[in-house]
């Protein structure tokens, strides 16, 4: 038998958003289209829809982010659902229940969709396989794994701007090694026909065998970013910035910081992005953050689209 | 003068929730009837119903619980009330304002209910004792006194499953000492017509003569339960698992822990409950409690139609 | 160029609340006006307008306040807005962003309104400057330096109590020097006209050349309070209460704390005002705190009120 897609139902629709890994294009660009739809309404005097009235959607954060938390918040109350921020790890968990108890505990409160942030990987598939039957999973990043509505976003971004994936040429810079964010981008580029994805960064912050990912890989910046399209900068953890990884982070900056004389070897149309929190003068200057070339802001305002197309496309399907 | 019971008002109808001890039955079955018109509620895909739109419900939680909070704030919500979460232990208290103080202040921003949990039992009849007239207070947890919503989800799952409970023979198993669980447990058996309410517990997990609440002690859990039609599990606390009262969580499970060859000296069909959240391995096995006895994710769901119960009965009080 | 008041857009209409200070009296009078309109609706039964359906409210909270934070809650929520709360502490800040960032992020969330309580002076005001168009902030407190919403909720309790401001003799008692509350009172009783505003303090706790404010200033609390009509009492901060500005809470109490002796000396009809959260016993009696004179409770209700008619103000401004 095979091993079919944990995201997918019988009528291969979206049940769960996992990873974009192995996501056909079709629901990829499904959640483009939908979340099309959504930026209007989000520039709307009154910013409501009423398409999930009466749901309960649950925001599982056992790894803090205030703001990716809120991003969903966002999305989910101007869908009109009932939103649930729970903060696992100061309670339930800390009482020495397992994951699991938590998770089904919540689903019998007739719980309709689990927005789950966790810092080991895989925590976000474990509670989709174990769910009940019409309970949703969105991942909101697990570990080093995937952070599937970040890479969403950023292909909304790119399609805007560009407004084709088939003729582009995409870089990513920097902590590549760690970095959820850079490997959901990955699949989606691969996935949406991207045909030239470049990995820049120094050998300490890159996965072993990278390439198979079907990148190529760059250690020098300049050279990287020659005539791309699309620049897409990761954020350098603060635990990075000193010992086995990089020697400091004016080091970092130095070789891998985009300045406006790096951003001059790519193409003079070229777009900047980054996930945020930006670490200004670290992996960013800002006067390339806040320049003309610079997407960043439009990025957190699609987010916001497309996390309410996600939910709203999981919220149609049937079992 | 009569000292009349301060969770009814003249006219002998529900104005606080307190506690189960002393309600009388007619106001407890009131709340199970109630119940089951939202357990429908809760199954259905618009999961709300407007009976408190407007309605400002606060959850005063003086001792974190994450997941009581959400019962309390799911059912608000479903009754379309506006819910207001406050972590009192991190703000007013620690500056030195008085309880009363904290209280009164959220009542004249024309609160209508408050659920308060504290560490300190009395706190909510304190608080029920001195809010103006118009307010409604449910207890959800205080000290080891009392832990109303919970009895009642216990009532009306057993009433669920067993339909009747005047034929009922009923074990509470573990730590009936440190347990409001358990008080609230045994007043609303009682008053519902139990004919036997058996404690199973060490020595030094009960409390001294225990026998004044019309139960039955055992102190070797198979005799205790023999013939028993359902059985009430208690969370055993960790700070219970060393020293003083216990000498080990292995030494507790071999003696007290739930497995299916304890379970087989009750009745074939009996049920089984937990409170949660469960220490799998301390005082329940895996196997027992995700066998097909166990109506321990069942409780949970009916946790929600209690309270919205118990809200909507509240809210219709005149003072 | 005229340094354009940054709380009014270009036709002199509110566009942010930063402060009281250079607001002009016919704004003071247009939010105490129409918060007489908000009170009726928190008796009613149901206690919302839809003024704000589809707003998204933002209360950012780098300085911790649960009952500040749940006043501007509440308010959002009976005009019908969707709110997000943020404790900024202890997520994004944390991760090296800075403020601006923070801010451009959410507003490019689409946000409507930011309410923000700071530790640093000046905090609002940056915010407010940056902010894109559209967007409108409230000071919910700002280091020192303003307080707006405390003293507009002040203005409209002596309104309803004492009908006029022109024949008022006002005190001020506490630690002027460190309230940002106080400069808020006094700008405010200054520009509706209070003839005579009165502060009492000890020397270390009143600010350099207080006067050049308008008030007069006491040392001795009783001939400070001959004869006014309204006391408008501070909290003594704890840390105030030994070392460098004071010798002990019982010193402060015998020279400063309100007793029924001391309030004596008012006005037979004076009123007693204090913000919350009370030190009891250090800068007002228990007796003179729950006594006839005291207004503390209806300053709390009007407190929502006043939110409320803030926040449809500068909802319904253009840019």
């Amino acid at each position: 038998m095979i091993n079919r897609n944990p995201q997918l139902n019988k009528h291969r629709k979206l049940q769960h958003l996992l990873t974009t890994e192995g996501l056909p294009a079709e629901i990829l660009l499904q959640i483009l289209d939908t979340a099309e739809t959504f930026v209007g309404v989000t520039e709307r005097d009154v910013k409501k829809v009423p398409l999930l009235r009466g749901k309960s959607i649950f925001n599982l954060f056992f790894e803090p982010s205030t703001r990716t938390r809120t991003t969903f918040e966002i999305a989910a109350k101007r869908l009109s659902a009932d939103v649930f921020n729970l903060n696992i790890a100061v309670s339930a968990q800390s009482k020495g229940e397992t994951l699991l108890d938590t998770v089904n505990n919540l689903a019998a409160m007739d719980a309709d969709m689990f927005v789950v942030r966790h810092s080991q990987s895989g925590a976000a598939h474990l509670i989709a396989k174990h769910a009940r039957p019409g309970i949703h999973v969105i991942n909101a990043g697990d570990g080093r794994h995937a952070h599937p509505t970040q890479a969403l976003l950023d292909m909304f971004t790119i399609r805007r701007f560009k407004h084709e994936f088939h003729n582009l040429r995409v870089a990513i810079v920097g902590d590549i090694l760690h970095s959820r964010v850079a490997r959901s981008q990955i699949h989606a580029l691969t996935t949406l026909g991207v045909p030239e994805v470049r990995v820049i960064a120094p050998k300490t912050l890159l996965p072993s065998r990278v390439e198979r990912l079907g990148v190529h890989v760059f250690h020098d910046m300049r050279s990287g970013l020659k005539d791309v399209d699309v620049l897409m900068m990761l954020r350098l953890q603060k635990e990075r910035m000193q010992g086995a990884y990089l020697p400091s982070s004016e080091e970092y900056f130095k070789n891998y910081g985009l300045t406006p004389e790096k951003l001059s070897m790519a193409r003079p149309d070229a777009i900047v992005m980054h996930p945020g929190p930006m670490n200004r003068g670290v992996e960013i200057d800002s006067s390339v953050a806040d320049g003309g070339q610079s997407v960043i802001l439009p990025q957190v305002t699609f987010g916001i689209a497309i996390r309410m197309a996600v939910m709203s496309i999981l919220a149609g399907q049937q079992v």
